[in-house]
């Protein structure tokens, strides 16, 4: 697919396909709509949607609907993109946790699962499971046409491989592309992490608008950043872009495993908590036998019932969070931050703290005109994102999926 | 101008305009070209670009060149946009510098002037002084169709007003859009300046490709960046994404105008260099009563000949500049890195110090892939970009130019 936009010319058959998908996303966002309520949405003439939409019907995509009504209380043909009838694979991929879950057009989850804790040791084992729990999923259920896999970032879109995977290295010898691209019946969509977080709002959540400008800041067992910028997702030359776990908030502060000092990852993934945790020694004593979820969720449990060090702990670590937002600002000022993933499962208290450190350090302009709140998705936006890459390709190229040509 | 892309729909007017735009681009990106080549390049029929063809010409945007030579070696009739017909002027504002120049439409410099180094108190006599000369400017030359205005970001570009101008906070005062929009006539477009500074090097610099992933970091009284991601720059909700000069490098760092701590334009700019220069006060002894500008020059000189302590300040520099790199790897990842204005007049000792603080912190696959230039256009990127401003709404929208529709 080509994503470059303005100045590349398009041949005559990506202006066909690209009306396939304009249509496609027409009744994606609009529902049920007649052939001239289309023809005037998108500007083209009547012919031509009578000629693409015969095809996309022919091909099973989009179905008439009989009567309904129209516009000036008209009755007409209505045709619709029934979201229900097309499923999808997610699956996130984030170190030591892995979800598979399945998903209609519109996110809604229809089976969701996580693997067993992975170890360094046991990837190869994930990896073997993987490919068995998809074959099972597309074995019983002919309805799912694609499968999306969110990765942690940065991602190397054209290899296939992250380039750093802070804490857990052996991750990195995967090859995503060669692994899963072609082992199954349905194509195989990779994206980042947090880039799927950022097209599952976009798509999945009533509050976002299709003209957004939104950010999924994903804060838990990595750092990661999605922006949607006027309607488009910054990718970066080679899909290292929107990397906020490495950018440095300190020149001279904790060296990272990617090379650079002071790395936002370092100050309050899960496992930078886990690591506070355990060097504190008191507010989670048993910290050093749990997992870095469950280290920092009982963190959580111990703040929200009230115990004042745990309190001040998690004020720090949305203090950090909350300078994360200061650059997400002055980076890519988008309109809204959703912060997503374990970290803010901290709740309110943590989204006052990040707010409050964000007021303190933001261009005043810039602080009164961008929201900040927690993903209110009800399954994880990265895991639901998964579907969400996957259905982005499923409107932004439908010959990929049927004979519509 | 809508500049939203994926999923908003297009109305038939603007899929009209669409279709002038590529011509237009296609004609100045490949020169003279045949109907039958720009039909094939672009995937219209020839009957639109028949038509299309003819309101340009008769509207005096392109013209026929008669016989030349096309594909196959078959003689047919040749259109051309020529850009030397067309003008433009192109502004920047620089804080205490700025400077006005006339363009052709590839970017070459047909006049440039700079006017008296402005200060807090004289900026409405600056004011004052650019609508005479861009009057002047006007009645002497015809071919004079648009300005373009290059201001220091964070420029909120609905309001018309730059929200911190570290160092010299009166410019803030001045409404562009009030002040110019209305007041000539041709049409003014207004932009950040690092972000006209990157269509410079898109539109003029014959070592950048138009797919290219560009960004132009500015090093100069304030610190800026532009970045053009996949064909396409990244403007944020309000115009204010992509601002370098206030993403903090050290939380605990020196405040900063913005309100925030440790802004990388605190450590690089012109105003933070003289500071260091005045509390040295042996490198440049002179410096206090020196411009900004002046002695930065003067520090640079002395390095070049080979003076130790200047060349370690210098070195100091390169690497404040140099971890903005790293910032600009991970949050934006381009394939070039064009670093432009004062500060790169250092030259390539400078240079060689930023890459080598980029070839230690960044993450080796982006170290691999991205190009850390200095800008080599022949006139300063942000005064010829203002110009490129211009010319990209020339190509983007003709009918606000001529009578096409």
């Amino acid at each position: 697919m080509n994503a470059s936009g303005i100045i590349t010319p398009a041949s005559q058959a990506s202006v066909s396909e690209s009306n396939r998908s304009r249509i496609l996303k027409h009744l994606y966002h609009n529902g049920v709509s007649s052939r001239a309520q289309i023809a005037k949405a998108l500007g083209l003439t009547p012919a031509a949607i009578t000629k693409i939409t015969a095809r996309l019907i022919e091909a099973g995509v989009i179905e008439e609907t009989g009567d309904f009504e129209g516009e000036k209380n008209r009755r007409s043909i209505g045709l619709n993109l029934d979201t229900a009838r097309f499923h999808t694979i997610g699956i996130k991929f984030a170190r030591s946790l892995v979800q598979i879950g399945v998903f209609d057009l519109c996110g809604n989850t229809l089976s969701l699962e996580s693997l067993p804790t992975v170890y360094d040791n046991t990837i190869n084992d994930t990896i073997a499971i993987i490919h068995d729990r998809i074959t099972g999923l597309l074995d019983d259920d002919p309805s799912i046409v694609a499968i999306g896999m969110a990765v942690p970032g940065p991602y190397l879109r054209k290899v296939g491989r992250t380039a750093v995977v802070s804490s857990m290295q052996g991750w990195r010898k995967i090859n995503f592309i060669n692994e899963f691209s072609h082992a199954f019946r349905v194509p195989v969509f990779i994206e980042q992490d947090a880039r799927a977080g950022a097209l599952a709002h976009y798509l999945f959540d009533p509050a976002v608008h299709a003209d957004d400008n939104i950010a999924y800041y994903l804060v838990g067992e990595g750092v990661g950043l999605g922006v949607i910028d006027n309607g488009r997702l910054i990718n970066g030359a080679i899909g290292a872009a929107t990397e906020i776990g490495h950018i440095s908030i300190d020149v001279n502060g904790r060296p990272c495993d990617c090379g650079n000092y002071g790395c936002l990852e370092r100050y309050c993934s899960t496992p930078a908590i886990h690591d506070m945790l355990i060097s504190n020694g008191t507010v989670v004593p048993e910290a050093a036998d749990m997992t870095h979820t469950d280290a920092v969720r009982a963190l959580f449990d111990k703040a929200n019932a009230g115990n004042d060090a745990a309190r001040d702990m998690v004020r720090q670590i949305a203090r950090y969070v909350g300078y994360g937002c200061v650059t997400i600002f002055n980076g890519f000022n988008p309109e809204h931050i959703i912060i997503g993933d374990i970290v803010a499962e901290a709740g309110p208290y943590f989204l006052r703290e990040v707010r409050k450190t964000v007021a303190e350090r933001a261009i005043p302009e810039l602080n009164d005109t961008t929201s900040i709140t927690l993903s209110t998705l009800p399954t994880d936006a990265t895991v639901c994102g998964a579907a969400a890459v996957a259905v982005t390709q499923f409107l932004e190229c439908p010959s990929v999926f049927f004979d519509v040509a």
